[in-house]
């Protein structure tokens, strides 16, 4: 039985990495004999806004629904449509629509990668981010009162469910739970933003009953931002609301030096709807074009979609083809965030051939 | 004349480091005859309320309106009262009360003080974090439904003013303008948070254009507390919502290695109220009653004061104490958090002679 994956390449560098990923996801899958069928569409990114004026056909849920994963790039070009209405009309629609609620980022540090951060090695540093990915500050409820006068008020409501938060929680303990380390992390701010941190609060602290085994503690967002930096081998499995989780999920990257390399996966972990697989990184217009971008975040977010999908094994395989690549492979093939002079198509396909 | 001002010590090691605080201030004082004259207060800390069931007396305001300026420690104290109760009752009604709409936050790398960012040095960081004080992400509007039961949703609104951020915009600009670079950097979400974020990148491009001098960027919070850690030394003057500042001035000076020891002023620019200055850290309660807590915090924020009431030289000289006594010191007198095995009192005396 094949698996059947949407591919949406997106914009910018999206377009550039996403062969290179599909070059991957088609090595590891003839090596662990896995049936993939992969389907492209056009659809979701800038150019077909500005040819249609929106985002997507009208019916991309249907055509979308039934696929077992989407494997998509980057989204996002201000130039050609603003970021609030590609990217609500796009990503998060999806992220929504399809309930996938966790936003599952792997913090780790990579052989070869040089951290921002003194003196820490591979090893030191290997956390996952789950961040609440349908719902809380990324509400679009709320609007504007006298509206371009002097008195002008902007409101803008955080909404957050039981349901939405300790589904997310439960899938973060969880995740704990499978770590050497047993521990979790709770992101926030209930010492500022004092209606809906203090009730998350007590979400933690009553999930955190079913769960014994795993040592939980909690910082708030300004100072967690700073162990980060200060203290990254501090963390294990870190659970954050939207906005605090999309905060710390660039966050841990730029520590480990993989900003421009990190993978994400939005995940309905019911599997009621395809969950959707993605590198962190944006679709960088500046460096769009020149066939330069670092094809890792895409090929990596393919592991995590392998994994997803029951493949542990092929996902693995992946990851340790990327580390020995950044290892031992000579500049010539490196795209240039890593120190090279090669390009995206030299680094893709020395990963894959590794594979 | 005297100026006149109210001495809030706090909870924790505010109480420890309030002391060298003065001292600093006094012997700065003399050296630039400036007639200062303290008056201490016994509220705002967590022992008040636990005897007066509140944090302040209910005339607080009367007591405190009339002074230049309020010297304040740190606050909070978890397990005697939970810090929303303690933070709202007290620093956060000050900021608000007293219309303290700045919150101004120096990073800056100090000589001796290790940054956790690889290859740093002095001179490499040396920005300014202008937070809005008063409004946006710290509401108190909102609550909850169907409490206690599954079906719970619990709301808080963002609250946006032209008025409110105009005029800390302005003050940005402004300081941009003053400083060799002349950069100003905005923190947004405009592509997830999608009602007010928009909104604020238009005050901002708006108020650009009567600052032509100034160069002005934005980046969204994510990547932008990424490249903190990444190029801190892009950054000259950074402007923020109350929330997103609140973030980037704890990481801000995390990653110049100063949690510790960073200055924070709540400025009310037209003086129409009393500003405030306190250092970055809290009460850290793990730590307090042994005497070791570093007092630079306190003590630059008293140099932050005085700068504010007119007087930069002798600000100037006790940053420049600071300066000096880091480099030279040895660690006998240091606190344990610099390397040290001295004290609170070593330091902070040190400095005292030193200015
Ligand atoms: C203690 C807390 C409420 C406060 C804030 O978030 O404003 C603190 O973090 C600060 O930055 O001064
Ligand atoms: C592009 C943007 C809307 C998105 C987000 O904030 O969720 C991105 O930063 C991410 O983290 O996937």
């Amino acid at each position: 039985m094949a698996y059947h994956i949407a591919v949406l390449a997106g914009d910018g560098i999206g377009t550039e990495v996403m062969p290179e990923g599909v070059r991957a996801l088609e090595a590891a899958a003839r090596r662990f004999n896995i049936d993939i069928e992969l389907t492209h569409f056009d659809f979701a990114c800038c150019d077909y806004y500005l040819e249609h004026g929106k985002m997507l056909p009208d019916d991309w849920r249907d055509m979308l629904i039934d696929f077992d994963a989407i494997y998509y790039g980057a989204i996002g070009w201000p130039e050609k449509v603003p970021d609030h209405i590609s990217l609500w009309g796009s990503l998060l629609k999806f992220r929504r629509e399809f309930d996938q609620y966790v936003n599952l980022r792997p913090c780790r540090l990579l052989p070869g990668i040089k951290s921002p951060l003194a003196g820490r090695v591979p090893g030191d540093i290997d956390f996952y981010v789950v961040r609440e990915n349908t719902e809380g500050e990324y509400s679009s409820v709320g609007g504007t009162m006298f509206e371009g006068t002097e008195r002008e008020v902007v409101i803008q409501e955080t909404v957050m469910t039981r349901h939405g938060v300790d589904r997310v929680l439960k899938y973060a303990f969880e995740l704990a739970q499978t770590r050497p380390r047993r521990k979790l992390t709770s992101a926030t701010k209930s010492n500022g933003i004092a209606i809906t941190m203090p009730w998350w609060d007590k979400r933690v602290a009553e999930m955190a009953e079913q769960y014994p085994e795993v040592s939980v503690d909690k910082f708030h967002i300004d100072i967690l931002t700073a162990n980060f930096v200060m203290h990254p081998d501090w963390f294990d499995v870190v659970v954050a609301s939207n906005l605090f989780g999309d905060i710390l999920s660039d966050l841990g990257p730029a520590c480990t030096g993989t900003i421009g390399v990190a993978p994400s996966a939005n995940i309905n972990p019911e599997g009621k709807f395809p969950s959707l697989f993605e590198p962190v990184h944006g679709s960088a217009p500046d460096i769009a074009g020149k066939g330069i971008a670092n094809p890792i975040g895409q090929i990596w977010s393919g592991a995590m979609m392998l994994e997803h999908l029951g493949h542990k094994d092929a996902g693995d395989a992946i990851l340790a083809a990327i580390e020995t690549v950044l290892e031992e492979a000579d500049s010539s093939i490196l795209t240039p965030d890593v120190g090279g002079h090669g390009n995206t198509a030299s680094l893709g396909q020395a990963i894959s051939e590794r594979i």
